[in-house]
C-alpha cells in the first residue's frame, strides 16, 4: 500500500494580493493535474490526503486579529472569522477536485485537534484514516485549534502535513509551492537534501522561531518524517504523483 | 463544576416544510434564551455544550441520496451535499448564538469521528473538552460519518448528544424539541420516566429499529445515561438552563 500526503501551498491556489480571492485558473490547473492521476495512472492500493494553506484567506484574518501558532485568542469572532474564510478556500478546493473527478470531502481541523498548554498537537489519525479506508480523498486546511490557556491558536497546513503524515504513515510527501524547490544563494534548485547544516546558509539558522511556515522551517520538519518529502512548483504535480523526485527531495534519516 | 448539554431539535430551528430555510424567528427565540441564562445566570464553573439536528437542512438530502444511519454511501457528492447543507444550518445557529453573547464555535462531526465496521461509533471527546475550558460553547450537529465498510452514514444530532454527554461528563442534559415533553396516550406530559417498561405502551417495543430519532430511540437512549435528561419544548430552554426540570425528565439507574 502506497499514501500520498500532497499539499497545497496557499498562495498556489489563491489570489495572494485579492483578500479571500480563489486563484480559480491555477487551481483548476492542479486540481486536473491530480484528477488525472487519481482517475488513470493510480497504483491500486495507492491513496491520497491533500492539506491546503491558507493564502488570501486565512492570512489576513489571523494578522488582524493577532492570532499566530504561540499567540492565541478567546475572541470568538477571530475564531469564526480565520475558521470560516477557511472554510469557504476548503469547499472551492474541494469543488475543483470534485469536478476533476476526485473522490474529494471536506475536514475541518478546528472539529478534530487541540494543543496542550505546551503547544503540542494533539491530533487523533483515525476519522481521517478511515475516510482514506473508505476511498475518500480528505482535504485538510490551515485552521485555527484550541489551545490550552490561550483560546485558539493557528494550525498551519505545513504543521498538519507532518502532523498526518507521520500518523497516517504516509509513504511520500509532496509540498506544491509558488517555487520551484528549495533555492541556493544562486537561486538554483538544490536537488536533495539530507542534513539541514548543508543548506542553514541559505535558509537561515535553524534557531529562527519562522511562525509565517517560511521554507527553513519547512525543510527542518520535513526532515523529521520516515517518509521522503519533495518540494516543487504548480507545474510538477503531475510528475511528482506519477513517481518522479521534482524539485527538492528532502530525506531524513 | 457543572456540564450542560443541550440539544436544538432540527424541528424547532428549521422551517420543517421549506428545504433548507431556518426558522429565524424561532432560532432568535431560543438564542435568546441561551445568552440570558449564559451571560447573567450561569454560575461560575457551569460550561455549555450545543448540538443541533439537521430538520429541513439535512434529512431530504440524506433520504434523496438514500444514506441512513446503517445505509452508507461512497458517493461524495452524497457526504458533500449532507455535510455543506448542515454546515450552512450550523452557521446560521452559531451565528445567532453569537448574536446572543454566546461564545458559540463551530464544530463539524464528520472531521472528528468515525464508526467502526458493527457501526459503533468513535469520537474523540479531547477536541470538544479542549474547547469547553478555554470558555468556548462548541456547537456541533447532525452530520455524516465515514463508517467502515459502508462509506458514509449518517450521525444524528441525538447520537452526538449521548456519546458527548458521557464522553465529556455532562451533569445536566437537555432536549430542546417541538413537544412539550414525552407524551402518554392521551397526550400529556410524562413528567418523570426511570424505566422504558413504564412508558413502552405509549412510545412502542423497545425493539424498534427508530432510524429517524423518534422518542422510542431518544428514551432508551437517554435512559443509559449517568446524567439526567429533560425533554421540554421551545419555551422551556429558560427554565431548563436555570435549574428546573421542565417537561419530562428521565434518570438510568
Amino acid at each position: 500500500m502506497s499514501r500520498v500526503v500532497l499539499k497545497l501551498g496557499g498562495s498556489v491556489v489563491t489570489e495572494k494580493d485579492e483578500p479571500e480571492t480563489v486563484d480559480t485558473e491555477a487551481l483548476e490547473r492542479v486540481a486536473t493535474a491530480i484528477g488525472e492521476w487519481y482517475t488513470d495512472e493510480r497504483a491500486a492500493g495507492t491513496d491520497l490526503l491533500v492539506v491546503h494553506g491558507g493564502g488570501s484567506f486565512g492570512h489576513h484574518h489571523a494578522a488582524a486579529h493577532g492570532v499566530s501558532r504561540e499567540t492565541g485568542s478567546t475572541d470568538t469572532q477571530a475564531v469564526r472569522d480565520i475558521h470560516g474564510a477557511m472554510q469557504d478556500l476548503n469547499e472551492a478546493v474541494v469543488g475543483a477536485l470534485a469536478d476533476a473527478d476526485v473522490p474529494a470531502v471536506p475536514v475541518h481541523p478546528f472539529s478534530a485537534g487541540y494543543r496542550t498548554p505546551e503547544g503540542l498537537l494533539f491530533y487523533p489519525a483515525e476519522p481521517t484514516a478511515s475516510m482514506l479506508s473508505e476511498g475518500f480523498v480528505p482535504v485538510l486546511h490551515g485552521d485555527v485549534v484550541a489551545h490550552a490557556g490561550e483560546g485558539a491558536t493557528i494550525l498551519s497546513g505545513d504543521e498538519l502535513v507532518v502532523e498526518l503524515a507521520e500518523g497516517l504513515g504516509a509513504t511520500r510527501v509532496g509540498l506544491c509551492s509558488t517555487v520551484p524547490g528549495v533555492l541556493d544563494d544562486a537561486d538554483e534548485v538544490i536537488s536533495e537534501i539530507v542534513d539541514y547544516e548543508d543548506v542553514a546558509d541559505y535558509l537561515g539558522e535553524s534557531e529562527s522561531t519562522d511562525v509565517t511556515g517560511g521554507m527553513a522551517a519547512k525543510v527542518r520538519a520535513l526532515l523529521g518524517l520516515r517518509a521522503a518529502a519533495s518540494v516543487f512548483g504548480p507545474d510538477d504535480v503531475g510528475p511528482f504523483l506519477r513517481g518522479e523526485e521534482p524539485g527538492t527531495v528532502i530525506r531524513g534519516e
